[in-house]
């Protein structure tokens, strides 16, 4: 095709798609190059028409209208970037059934409604690019599809909300509260106005979801996710965990071992000399664990205008390199050639095996330590490592240990025990370690 | 193309190619699934016949004639791992003109022959593969040819030996000397018995020319980048950079900036809270810089049976698929359309800028500190941290110093003065900051 020029049609002229206009306007050259054909930006809608005129396009490129994209047999590729459910999910589908190849960073549209998606691009033959729906510019999506397609991925641990993982850091070098900190993330424009998608994990398993998605060919309900913020955090525990040579964190966990997945998002201990423990500040980071590849993590920006419009341009990129070389939809949307494995089962969480920190708060008398150790001794958790500090103030004390490996549910029913304990003061703490 | 098979010709049945056939029979369903076709190990040539019977090959793949994969069409891609330069660079440029596909890990042979074997796969519309051919298992050439191709990379640093990072990890935590714990190395396979090419800096030197290709679209003499090796660091500098806030790594730079592009391999000191100085042991990681995507890091193994014949096989995946699409060769070698850009001129060394460490022995005498510091400063080089160790036993004390940036050639014309001051007693250990 040596006169094809590839036609871009952008919907959404928000902080990503802005920044999305601005790149492909002002690499328009070494893009064309790297294709061997002009890329085009050919119509940006916003209901905004103002951003467009913000930006600089081009005459005749802006639009309100979303249909002089969607009904365009001349756009190859749809870029979206709304965000939210609807009517982004009506605009991809409309794009697909239309052959046109969609890039898109709505992570809670394919959390949501990936296997609908996909399946669409299978039929009309195109492909999805999604590459800034998770963790932002880090090339994550594409070495799941392909640089590590040989592989079973056994194990993912992702920190994947740089708003939390701020938080939890400025918490752990200042000793501050969470309400302090978020605060200072508002005023700095690090956090969201309303904050509870990010720090309640709600984001976090969105994105994991997607990761569930292409590690194992089936996507799981959204819902069925177990996820627990950091909005119960404290810089007691932070500390505790330090001393015991721990970093908290947010993590998106998968796991994918003989047959069964788990996936869950919650706060945990991190071994200090992890690799994961020196992600500090809003930076994303996925660590992912082959049979073949061993351990891999991928580290970087995982929001910001900047980082994302270049995940989307490479997605575009890619899509470009599809219709010029001729095949459209060369890579299905989780990287299978075999439909989609419908719904993904998740284990029950209580049935998970792993190591955990508990922090009690007890009365300081003696005999604490024996009847808590007792209470977990009987549901067959063993005690790693321990610290009970001496007095410094009226009230209770806490008693902070690591067990060794324990089941979910023995935890469950020891913690009811425990708590129910005479001399426990307050409901004890727990915090699981990878 | 529905009953199409693709047929898989592997070259080498080393430590890598043993690995490759052992995974690619090990996980046939799966990658076919993936695919969508069978993917088949047809052949299997290496000249001891003894390795494929030990790996279990099937009746008739196995073969000692090399003849048998390239004069074979039905053969699709080629899987060079015999490494070194002939006969690899023949058998590779055979199976392009015959209109093969071709993955390979040869880092020696890309990083001397890239240019004529890209332009080989062009002029025959085929694609190469070579994600293994720099940090293992890690999927850093896709990213550079895909995920960020829409940033122009301005910075790369690259920790890209793990013989070297494994040796200076255990320098730094037990203060052992390097001699000492290159013997260590070697018996445990760490190293290999001639461990010249990983020590001197060559090996890094090779992946760093693939990388700077990869980044400017055009490849430099291998010749032309400055290498200089781990043999000459010691337990005493490691400690003193430590005190600075500092980590040694053995490092692959490359600038991108204003035209000129500087490409260098040594020893370098990480500052501690940079995601590089947390990457120990045997392991490999890439830090880059692009003008959208921020930094990104890409970590893990860098070498190894397993983690090679994952990112070769994840080449073997990408390229059936550019088949079964009918679209062999899609992505240029460099990733651009247009033809690569010739060789790359590098920059000279000498007008390179960046912060150094100095660590003079001189005689305990008064008015070291200040010859020292005259003969810097008469070369436009100031001094950001000094410290200065009062005499522990008769003979030189050292005075370590941070200067702040300064031009590699003053640096050079500082220390030839440095070093004929009559209270300096040896040569001045100068190494450079990243």
């Amino acid at each position: 095709m040596p006169d094809k020029v590839v036609k871009v049609g952008l919907i959404g002229l928000g902080t990503v798609g802005g920044g999305v206009a601005q790149l492909l306007l002002e690499k328009q050259e070494v893009l064309s190059q790297r294709l061997g054909a002009p890329l085009l930006l050919a119509k940006a809608v916003d209901l905004d028409l103002a951003r467009g005129r913000a930006l600089g396009l081009p005459e005749g490129v802006c639009t309100a209208d979303v249909n002089a994209v969607l009904d365009d047999p001349a756009i190859d590729i749809v870029v979206e970037l709304i965000g939210g459910l609807e009517p982004a999910r009506a605009f991809v589908l409309r794009a697909l059934t239309a052959g046109k190849q969609v890039a898109t960073a709505n992570k809670a549209l394919l959390a949501k409604h990936g296997v609908e998606i996909f399946a669409a691009a299978r039929e009309h033959g195109v492909g999805v690019g999604f590459e800034a729906s998770v963790a932002g510019g880090i090339p994550l999506i594409r070495s799941l599809r392909g640089g590590l397609a040989a592989n079973r991925i056994t194990r993912v641990l992702g920190i994947l909300n740089g708003t939390c993982n701020y938080i939890l850091s400025r918490m752990t070098s200042e000793g501050a509260e969470f309400g302090e900190v978020l605060r200072a993330a508002q005023d700095l424009g690090y956090a969201e106005a309303d904050p509870t998608m990010d720090i309640a994990g709600h984001d976090t398993a969105h994105k994991l979801a997607i990761v569930a998605a292409l590690v194992t060919g089936s996507q799981p309900e959204l819902e069925a996710i177990p996820v627990e913020g950091i909005t119960g955090v404290t810089p007691l525990d932070i500390r505790f965990a330090r001393e015991f040579g721990y970093r908290i964190k947010l993590l998106a966990h998968l796991r994918n071992d003989n047959g069964a997945v788990e996936a869950r998002v919650h706060p945990a201990l991190v071994p200090q000399d992890h690799v994961l423990a020196s992600v500090e500040g809003s930076f994303n980071a996925i660590h992912i664990t082959g049979d073949w590849v061993d351990e891999v993590l991928l580290y970087g920006r995982g929001a910001g205008r900047r980082p994302t419009a270049s995940a989307v341009v490479g997605d575009v990129v890619d899509l470009a390199r599809d219709i010029l070389a001729g095949c459209p939809g060369r890579v299905p949307g989780l990287g299978r050639a075999v439909a989609d494995g419908g719904r993904l089962e998740l284990a029950p969480i209580n049935q998970a095996i792993c190591q955990y920190y508990f922090r009690v708060m007890a009365l300081d008398q003696p005999g604490v330590l024996a009847a808590v150790a007792r209470a977990l001794g009987e549901h067959n958790i063993s005690i790693e490592a321990v610290t009970q500090k001496g007095r410094q103030s009226a009230g209770p004390v806490p008693v902070v240990m690591i067990t060794h490996e324990a089941r979910e549910s023995d935890v469950a029913a020891a913690l009811a025990k425990i708590n129910a304990l005479p001399v426990v003061a307050e409901p004890t703490v727990v915090i699981r370690r990878i």
